[in-house]
């Protein structure tokens, strides 16, 4: 199984150029688009935001991760294995916080090269030969060497917003698991309270409550947060000091 | 075949992950996007426009149908075999203009519950195990249970816009066979023709006629009857009194 | 493999149809999306984006192609193949650039007709099912009988903006091959500069390059080229003269 995470944009001409080359190299991968808006240009939110979506990834898939403003410059490819699953992206941090947070990784430079590279699209140039090459087990093709990663976000959380979905809820970085309830989370100059679920709180109301990714997010019952809030992926949030 | 009908919205993070779950345990089901942009927290614009677009799936099917405002609350999740099609989803009315206008119908709680089931993710934790288990013939371990609908919209046409495409053009709750073509339609405070197609009328005018679903809809040739008309999803509208 | 290039949009109601019908008489062809947010009702913009997009298209693939404004009216559907690959849609130009540029080509009227068709979907009711038979080798159903296209643009260029990427990316119907990357390409009142990759200018810069279909591309660093200038689809672009 491959995964695909991009900002290349569901609706451009991009993902189905990369589906092609997986497809005629890989076709009896299933293909799964995980998402392809992730925050234009932004590599810090969009780690944070793959970690937390590829947390429960099947064990032997290949998750193609493309985040890359830095394309055509000197940043690497990079692999790294996780806990058994497979990530390919550039070396610029995307893939850190993945590596940082496996129980067991391993980090690998890429040594393959197609004969022709764009200078944009390492998305269908590169990375996307060596996720099928990957997912058909062809690691020795693939040039692997172990490796350090240059760019690391470590494990930690990160206090920022790092998406907001188009029904206006606004996930955070923090892991909800060491957020008690009864805390308050800081963002837009207010406090928001906790509950569990949408229909627990009044339509139109703010709340934060522990998403399905286990992130803290920010929602509002049958209304847009990001709105009310006038919230964006970067802004800081808080945790409010207990009472 | 697995038909996916939400309103997950589809550049956003949750269409892959009921993908995963869909190839996991139904891998040789085709899955098919039907729409993941219905009208948001609109059960009922979202009834109207399922039945639509479902009046022809084919025999063993399955259609997992989620636009879930109440999701964590205390609907019920149901199943419903509509003419030898399953359709499955939250029992709050969507599925229900589907069951009332099938020849046959039948609908069964579903008794079957996942180890960890999220508070806002029942497309992915919930319906889509089930969808799969049905599509694969496993209807026993999905332990339905014969049931009646908790709410039913019934087989009437609503008499409102359901849905907006990205072109402008404007999709009513009518049944087109029952509307001649002789008839204005009232939308946005004014009387709008019948055509049989787009080509038929100048560019830029507004006219209605019977869409490609079999429904009325109220389109401009090369641009937005939308926008022309300030019409959103909601909205009334209405058939002229014969002259 | 069946590739799909349309101006459906990706999170309408349409595309998923036209898959239901591929995936019945198909079910062996891998399916890609190349392209659902062609500009809307635009089939020149369309024909030369769709000639930059299928350039490397695999030997026996067939692209169903529809950017269809005149659907219903008296334009007809053909069928064109284009050094070994097949292209379907209507014969409103939007294949014709390709049919004018491949080294050898076949143009053929398309007899096959659907028992129902209805005035505004063609892409469902008559494209997909012909795009079905040809990919599985049955042209003789197809009933397709040489035939000259009624409308062709030819195989020039176009010196226009073709394409707005979700980046802002600014893409034209300029073949980057015949333009030095000393000159500069005139657009929104300014002439920009060459430049061989982003990574090669500073933030928010403008400049153009080769993208990765080799066309001249308008873009701006980890900025939105087409607000920076406010270009749009069918605004002129052109090149300097060498000094």
């Amino acid at each position: 199984m491959i995964f695909l995470f991009t900002d290349f944009g569901f609706r451009d001409i991009y993902v189905g150029q990369v589906k092609a080359v997986l497809q005629s190299r890989a076709p009896r991968e299933a293909v799964i688009d995980l998402l392809h808006d992730a925050p234009p240009f932004n590599v810090r939110a969009g780690a944070y935001l793959l970690a937390a979506l590829t947390a429960q990834q099947p064990k032997d898939s290949v998750t193609l991760a493309v985040v890359d403003p830095g394309v055509g410059g000197d940043r690497a490819p990079v692999a790294v294995l996780a806990d058994g699953r497979w990530f390919v992206g550039p070396d610029n941090g995307l893939i850190s916080v993945i590596a940082a947070r496996a129980k067991k990784s391993e980090t690998y430079s890429i040594g393959w090269r197609p004969k022709a590279l764009s200078a944009s699209f390492h998305g269908r140039d590169l990375f996307a030969p060596v996720a099928a090459l990957l997912a058909r087990g062809n690691r020795r093709q693939a040039r692997l060497k172990r490796a350090a990663l240059a760019v690391n976000f470590g494990s930690d959380d990160l206090a920022e917003v790092i998406y907001v979905d188009h029904f206006g809820n606004v996930v955070t970085g923090l892991r909800a698991a060491a957020v008690p309830r009864s805390r308050e989370v800081a963002a837009g100059g207010r406090g928001i309270p906790g509950a569990r679920v949408f229909s627990e709180v009044r339509p139109g109301a703010v709340f934060w409550y522990e998403n399905s990714l286990g992130l803290v997010e920010i929602a509002a019952h049958s209304a847009s947060a990001a709105q009310a809030l006038g919230l964006k992926v970067g802004d800081a949030v808080g945790i409010a000091s207990g009472k």
